[in-house]
């Protein structure tokens, strides 16, 4: 896709935005080979430079311009607020950079458009940090899932909730759905995709935004997923479970010493063939109570592998795992349920591309 | 309400039904000084006889009209299938006896209305075995609503999930919702009551009916309630989150040693009646995190705290706890949230009842 | 070993205690078709008549006598107090019946070798109800450790603690180290087996005996036990981790869900036989971060696995799997023990047998 | 006690040790107000240039002349392995710098106790980093102990194990044992301290030296502690008990959402004055079944408090928190405690000072 990346040496890159994400940002490209970190940008300086901290030879600006205009900067990561991923993103595609956009890709699914033509129309990488999916947890759930180890998908369960800070300009949906909708995305087997999202919220605190939310999707074949978004939880919960015909994954992200459980238990369903409507109410159900099994996981910060897929996808031209495409497909379900959520929870069916994907 | 026991000698119970529930209610009948247990019956008399065991003096028998022919019986307790309630309940209050029926209280809300009716006319009791209401931790927490002590209600999440019995004539949420939707009619305060429900499910199985589902409520206060039942999950999980303005309790059935733990952790927004929409927009957001309080409760069979509601309701002439209309207010809420899962999930109003209650 | 029980209708069995621990008894006879229950034997025979209920067809009485002189009482299950067990259970051995005592066997060592002659020389079952030992999870202990399935043992670290009973006779370590010392016997691979034992106690209350105890154990093999046993404890814990060379297994009783978990993660040491003590110094250290895996195990009471243990006994006159030998065993233990908790925590060298066992 | 650090300039820093620890006090000198972090100084220097990484201007040596013939470094900070603290530590005091050791302080109590004399005489801060002491968790529970809230200390009881490196020069109890210790000299109020000690232990992978073993102390006030180390163990576990005659704290490190549990449960012993022993036994007991506390602690890096701490020592010319004595009372104890692990596990008295204490 892109125009591969000729040199060995590190590429040059700039953060832009110092304000949450970007001092993680800084961390790991500072500690990645695969990368020179030359700016770290913020309309105030003062922040990014006490972000550097007084030991930094990487230099600050509070002038994006500046840090396109360095031709030594080849790749570009923004970690400003939602509203502006667009002209930021924009000016440095449009700049020859590639570009690494935290989440979301962009302010609604028009701007991430326009986002993914000009990369795509310029061969330049635009990657979507995503970085959950680069977990060492959900990238063996994509194995997984990928391999049919589960079997067929019945349901996908996800609750992320916590005191979180209310956010001023956008609701809980849009600030935490994003995390469950990008891993979705990711560990769904292809041929497997929403095709329909319903909304539910609560502002119970008057923010003039819901604070509470859940999403039901549909999936292509039947299946259901669901997804509780809450800033009001004072007890923290990130656990989904992905429920199939043959096994049952659980992952509990905060459990650092079981993550994942694979469940060898379930319902079996016989299924003749010859059985019809009205002996399929007799059907016969049993139970499997098996084993259940905790992978191995390997501790690494996601950051860390989420910046050497940035590295990777620019050096061979290919597509980032969570490329500008699959932002797209995230945002596109934000905006069906947030659409829902303004109907009274009205199932909404999302808007498929040429090939019936989200 | 009804007549009143006069005498205080034991008073004198059936069971009806030997199947999954009616054990439980032989235990306890027989362990309550408030109650002398005459009869077990069953269409299978043989298993009433097994349930007995080869040491009791209980009489069985498979004919129901014995046992209400036997006038040393006053009350009867009903663990059929839901489907024959209608009939047994309706037999035993024309023949002048108390009735306990298992969850739910009928098949429907018109049979649930026909008995709640009769039994009016007749003055004696009717009861619904909500058992968990009875919990130590279901009464606790219905004395902190009631008190205010979370202040005003902002959600309610519930999960209830497990690898269950497929049922043959049931989905799961009228297998398990009954729990949590009894349980959030005991608990509300007074002035709080549902108006809205809307349901998704999914039968991953083939089952034919739904064996994954969401339930959404709208309360009139504008907080939201959600109820998740699952027969697929091979982790049991049974939490429920009330999340109110000024502390947040979570019950943990699962954790014997901190059932209940109450927050004093939240979001407080300024709500200075000055403030334009404009200003709300720059609201003032500030975070309490206070101690958490795990409060101690005494462990105690709920079904043995059912039993002696049910011989006070009897002997005073007072409804029970769980009464009849209680029964009623969640079939109505059922027989919505089925209607809601045949037309997609659309959100559907409950029918209110004279006083604006489901 | 015992004379075996000929016929095959049921074994009559009379419980001699009321107490505490003998209703569980009395349910698990009742509900058993092995054995048919005819007495409830205790000094205050109110207390035997409340344990039955007020629907029983089993008799009562105050009199040891009379139920030893019943002779379709072939079996006697005693719970009462330890300092009781030589007088009632000797008396019942004379009488030519098989006797089931709960732990500990005795008050003393030499107490419980009177029984144990006295049961062989009449070839009667003389039983310990260790229960813990037949419950499914120290059942399946027992086979991975017999198979060999965790190597050789490192080291065995056992917690028992809860807020318990202060009682008024016995120690903590008497009271709950019983537990934790017939699981040992119980799963300890022929040829492994304590040579030693030294005990440490605290009695922070002024109660005039320990209330806390840990008791380390030196097995044959080098491998170290060690039991922590606590009255005092506000939460409770009933951990028990078994280090071996292949896999370590952990055993949460309180954690339904996951009782027994089998890691296969340690530490390799490179032990090439030609390795001097020098080059042992420099010695190649690896490790192993497998998976972890709970094995499905079935729910069962422990004390009807342990009843139909008696009669199988009984039926085929040998020793149960956890016989009067193993009861002397366990009281070995404990008196050295108290020996070594009066003698400041000395290592107290257990009295081995002809064969080397304690 | 120290030349007070007259100007209010930062504090010149070097860090010497560039292996596990180094990079941590790295990191925190560098985001530290107080300090200038001028060197890290590593036998190998291209460690030490990584571990800064490639974008820092803190300089690197081999050579430690250099770092103490800096005039601008006041301050040492020492996390090279334990056999070379005397050298190192020593070299630094003599050179007129202010002293931070990465615990033990020393090889030994008489290495440290030259160290603690060489401190003291020039009037020098010297300072243990007993990292845990500076946890919030473990500040909270100094002042929970010291303001007398769980009445008299009964017991304490200290599990740390894990899969932990198998270190060459050093068994379990010197690498793990050190952080419990230093808590427990840390936490317990004046006037309470051990002495003595018996220790346990077990090689079960023959690496020479103990992998798991078991400590434990009689304090003065006939009060027990327990440590349990182990590097063996597939589950990780840091929990440590606190039982006293009021209340019972229990401290939970891997619980980030709930660290500390107060407990308002225990065991009342009417102690009235009259009792003769005989009484005594007649005690009355009576179990108080309060509520559970959960305090709210604020999450905050232990490191950032030390380094603080240490600056406030040294500008103020006051011994810190965790000085060079702290070091040596809990290397008296680990002496001990080897001594009696060569010794069967006898009892060790401690050596007390003229104060009588350890």
């Amino acid at each position: 896709m892109n125009a591969p990346h000729v040199a060995d040496r590190p590429i040059g890159v700039a953060v832009v935005g110092a304000g949450y994400w970007g001092p993680n940002l800084v961390r790991n490209f500072q500690s990645s080979a695969e990368f020179r970190l030359r700016w770290l940008c913020d309309l105030d300086e003062d922040r990014a430079r006490r972000v550097l901290g007084g030991y930094s030879t990487v230099q600050t600006t509070a002038d994006l311009a500046t840090v396109l205009a360095d031709d030594e900067v080849e790749a570009v990561a923004i970690a400003t607020p939602a509203g502006t991923h667009l002209t930021v993103a924009m000016a440095a595609l449009q700049a020859g950079k590639h570009v690494l956009v935290e989440k979301p890709l962009a302010a609604g699914q028009a701007d991430g458009r326009r986002l993914v033509a000009e990369a795509e129309r310029r061969g330049l990488s635009l990657m979507c940090d995503h970085t959950y999916c680069y977990t060492p947890a959900v990238l063996r759930i994509r194995e997984i899932l990928h391999a049919g180890e589960l079997g067929e998908l019945h349901y996908l369960d996800s609750v992320r909730i916590n005191l979180g800070l209310v956010q001023r300009d956008i609701d809980v949906m849009w600030d935490l759905a994003p995390h469950d909708l990008s891993i979705l995305d990711f560990i769904l087997p292809p041929g497997v995709h929403p095709v329909a999202v319903a909304a539910h919220g609560a502002d119970g605190i008057g923010a003039g935004r819901a604070c509470v939310a859940y999403l039901t999707l549909r999936l292509n074949t039947g299946a259901i997923a669901h997804i509780h978004v809450n800033w009001l939880s004072p007890v923290k919960i990130r656990t989904t479970i992905v429920g199939g015909s043959k096994r049952t994954l659980v992952w509990d992200d905060l459990n650092p010493s079981q993550r994942l459980a694979i469940f060898d238990r379930g319902v079996d369903v016989s299924t003749s063939e010859e059985l019809g409507a009205e002996q399929r109410r007799d059907m016969l159900v049993s139970y499997r109570s098996g084993d259940m099994v905790a992978p191995a996981l390997t501790e690494r910060e996601a950051l860390r592998t989420m910046v050497e897929e940035y590295a990777r996808s620019i050096r061979t031209g290919t597509p980032a795992l969570t490329d500008g495409r699959a932002g797209l497909r995230v945002l596109g379900i934000l905006e069906a349920a947030s659409r829902s959520l303004t109907e009274g929870g009205r199932m909404i069916e999302l808007d498929l591309d040429e090939k019936g994907v989200a």
